[in-house]
């Protein structure tokens, strides 16, 4: 097994990090068999050149995934494949309800080799800014000590309100400290919004396809729940009307910038008359925003993706932003802008819910914005992304066949196909995973009536390497399908 | 004003912090004006003898508590009062509904010179083991890089379950991992076992007097909340028996050791009693235990307080330990022990509220418990404790008229008096807080008919000294009111 084992001492990639991935590997492949014992600590490192505290790093890497198991005097041996439950890593994406609940995560829990997924839109940890958060962490500790463990305000700690106030002003939002309020993430402030709008029977407005984890909470609030269908422009504005003649929602729930699943942007008339909609009718519009600072086509804080709450003269939209996507997604950080009129009702929501976000990160937050990193770490990550978009772009247009539907998004983290008649999602999902290629089935972003004809893919978790192979192959599935399907309908055809 | 501040080399507390205490109370006391500006740094640090950093530091910490603004170039300025508003520092105590919304916290809110605060039950910064904290901290980041901020599974990081399991078992309760899920403090425990099992409707019994922010989560869903009243050895039986005669409730929210707000806890009689009713009646207790480690009189995992948990043979147990009390409030950390017929339904909630708790602070936990801090931890906090404890007894003893009726629990963190007829705590929550002492009126752990003559005393956040002296205070206060009292009495007596 120590042959199979290759350190690459140039890499800018730790070797214990090394070490821990090639292992990782071999067990999740099986190459090593359960209960089989790993080499001690000192002949590893003298096998592989490195030092004793690299291979303890590794085994300890490995230990706290189960990977491995330490039997104390003995060693450190493989351990047995655990059940797939075990090893769910729930993300934003999955669609859970009383019936299909987990369904779509066990399948994912595969331990088959290593998966491409397109179907997280969860950043990998190489993108997080690591060195510069753990110098700011330890400064934060150096300053306030036991303070940054206290209980906070509920509101949220003022100093980064500030920053953030700062920070939203470049992306032409004007929000004052007292209309922050700081989340321990979107989907907090999706149940918080929820706890405070929703009753049972009350009616809510979302686009369809939308974001599921949203759905599931309105859903527990017991809310009635509407799906207008979303265009390459945006929500349709003639289905939204009729519906709101008919009656009145609680609230709209919308992503107005590179939507999730679809990646659709409104158009900038569609954004303008959906307030003036809401004027007329007096509605509630909750903006959820997580990814348009990812606009690859513009410059930071151009205008082209402008928020609706950058629009919003007459406080009709209460703002979610989420750092997930950008910042770290571990840290459970987002803020919500709100009108005045429901500042009070909303932090006793807050107060319900948590009774405040960890003090610790706020603070360290607080000092990122300070000191400016801020603007480095979304160009750094735009760059990223921007290059595995248009890798992913070339590769759509060269590996799958044209019966496959996309549009270009110049943004954000996702791409959504329209499969070509008679595939449906279920059918290349099966195939692709069989293939180790991972997909979100459009399915779980609907409501009612899911369409079968659906993927999304996302590129927040894959490299370019990944994304040309992985496209590769579902077009060779694809294209597979797609002649079976004909063969097929030539069978009814009279022979000629 | 520099004349004011006096530094001690020889303290244990950093010049920064003292430095920054003094100039805290002396604007907050508005011995400065606002808008003063503050001696420039270096004439500072050269007439106190101190580093420029000190200075820097102590003005960046009231920076952010926004005491002071600085103009670029020119210096730093004492900030204006701010409204009450900005200066609420919510916490677990505090009662919030439809009408009474804030108005305890504003009250409390006053700047009015330092206030000796037994109104809160959450400990003091100087309690926090910050030191080992921090090298944990960067010994994860270290191990672990950007793993530590990726997505955490939503049932909480593998290791630190299985710390906890092993925690757990110290104090007689065996539970799997897979029984044990992580949350964003004992709040949210709350919140999430409200969307799990309540609807519009339903019943819930709690105790009489109780947690105040259960009360506003079961609100929240609409429940049909029943308070049945707790005795100083639990709750009552028989009244509780005729209730479930009556209707069943989805759950029982007890909190049988140190309960707050009165400090009781149940006889061991009484604890297998309520599980052999819970047989009965087919029923679900919530036990709620935050403080059930501070135990004095007994040594650690002993067994006068045991959990009902412990003794939860038939899984009829849902357990919510925090870690706010004893390790650190900010860091909103605690877990939930499950029976495995909720495991799903409960995850579900959990991943609805915010997909997962900060996977960063969950690894240093873990660290924290196998490096064995934790019992050192819970024995310097009990010893503290333990003597503030002393000195409560001591002084309510000595100071208070022994018309005031109260019981001492042997542990937890509270104390619960009740008042002598005539004099309600609404008129000693006033003249206490004129003469700089906060209590928790007790009217506020009442979901109906607020009781209007106890009072909740807490030692989380007050030094011995501070004790004596707020106690002397409150003595002399309701002296004084029964003496006036009797002279009321008397001028309705004919005179002889």
């Amino acid at each position: 097994m120590i042959e199979r084992v290759q350190l690459d001492q140039s890499s800018s990639k730790h070797l214990y990090i090394q070490l821990y991935s090639q292992l990782k590997e071999l067990i999740e492949r099986r190459k090593i068999k359960s209960h089989t014992k790993l080499p001690s600590i000192r002949k590893f490192a003298k096998e592989l050149g490195v030092n004793n505290v690299t291979i303890v790093n590794a085994y300890n890497l490995l230990e706290e995934e189960e990977l491995v198991y330490k039997k104390v005097g003995s060693g450190t041996y493989v351990a047995p494949i655990v059940e797939l439950k075990d090893d769910i890593y729930l993300d934003e994406e999955v669609y859970i309800d009383e019936d299909t609940k987990f369904i779509e995560e066990k399948k994912r829990g595969s331990k088959e080799g290593k998966i491409i997924n397109f179907a997280t839109a969860a950043p990998t940890p190489d993108l997080f800014p690591i060195k510069p958060f753990k110098r700011l962490l330890n400064k934060v500790l150096d300053r306030d000590g036991g303070y940054a463990f206290g209980y906070q305000k509920s509101q949220g700690y003022s100093p980064l309100r500030k920053s953030i106030s700062q920070y939203i002003g470049k992306c032409q939002i004007e929000a004052s400290i007292d209309e922050i309020q700081i989340i321990s993430g979107a989907q907090q402030g999706i149940d918080i919004l929820a706890k405070t709008f929703l009753d049972y029977g009350d009616k809510v407005f979302v686009e369809r396809p939308t974001y599921p984890g949203a759905i599931s909470v309105f859903k527990s609030r017991h809310a009635d729940i509407r799906e207008v269908p979303i265009r390459k422009d945006g929500i349709d504005l003639d289905l939204l009307e009729e519906e709101l003649e008919k009656e009145k929602p609680k609230f709209l729930y919308l992503m107005p910038n590179f939507q999730n699943p679809t990646g659709y942007s409104y158009s900038q008339e569609k954004k303008e008359r959906i307030l003036k909609l809401a004027e007329e009718y007096d509605l509630l519009i909750i903006e959820d925003d997580c990814l348009s600072d990812l606009n690859y086509g513009v410059g930071y804080g151009e205008n082209k993706f402008l928020a609706l709450k950058a629009m919003d003269k007459d406080d009709r939209v209460i703002y979610i932003k989420s750092f997930s996507k950008i910042f770290m997604p571990g840290l459970r950080l987002a803020f919500l802008i709100i009108p005045e009129r429901y500042f009070d009702d909303i932090l006793l929501s807050k107060y319900m819910s948590d009774i405040f976000t960890d003090g610790l990160v706020q603070r360290v937050l607080d000092l990122y914005f300070r000191e400016e990193f801020w603007e480095d770490q979304i160009n750094k990550l735009k760059q990223t992304y921007q290059k595995r978009y248009e890798v992913m772009v070339v590769a759509l247009n060269k590996y799958l066949p044209q019966e496959v539907k996309f549009i270009t998004p110049q943004g954000g983290l996702n791409l959504w196909l329209e499969l070509p008649q008679g595939l449906t999602v279920k059918k290349l999902y099966d195939k692709a995973f069989a293939a180790g290629v991972n997909i979100a089935p459009g399915t779980v972003f609907y409501y009612t009536q899911p369409q079968e004809d659906k993927v999304r893919l996302s590129i927040a978790a894959v490299t370019e390497e990944e994304i040309k192979e992985g496209i590769k192959r579902l077009g060779k599935i694809i294209s597979k399908e797609l002649s079976n399907n004909k063969d097929w309908d030539n069978s009814w055809m009279p022979m000629v």
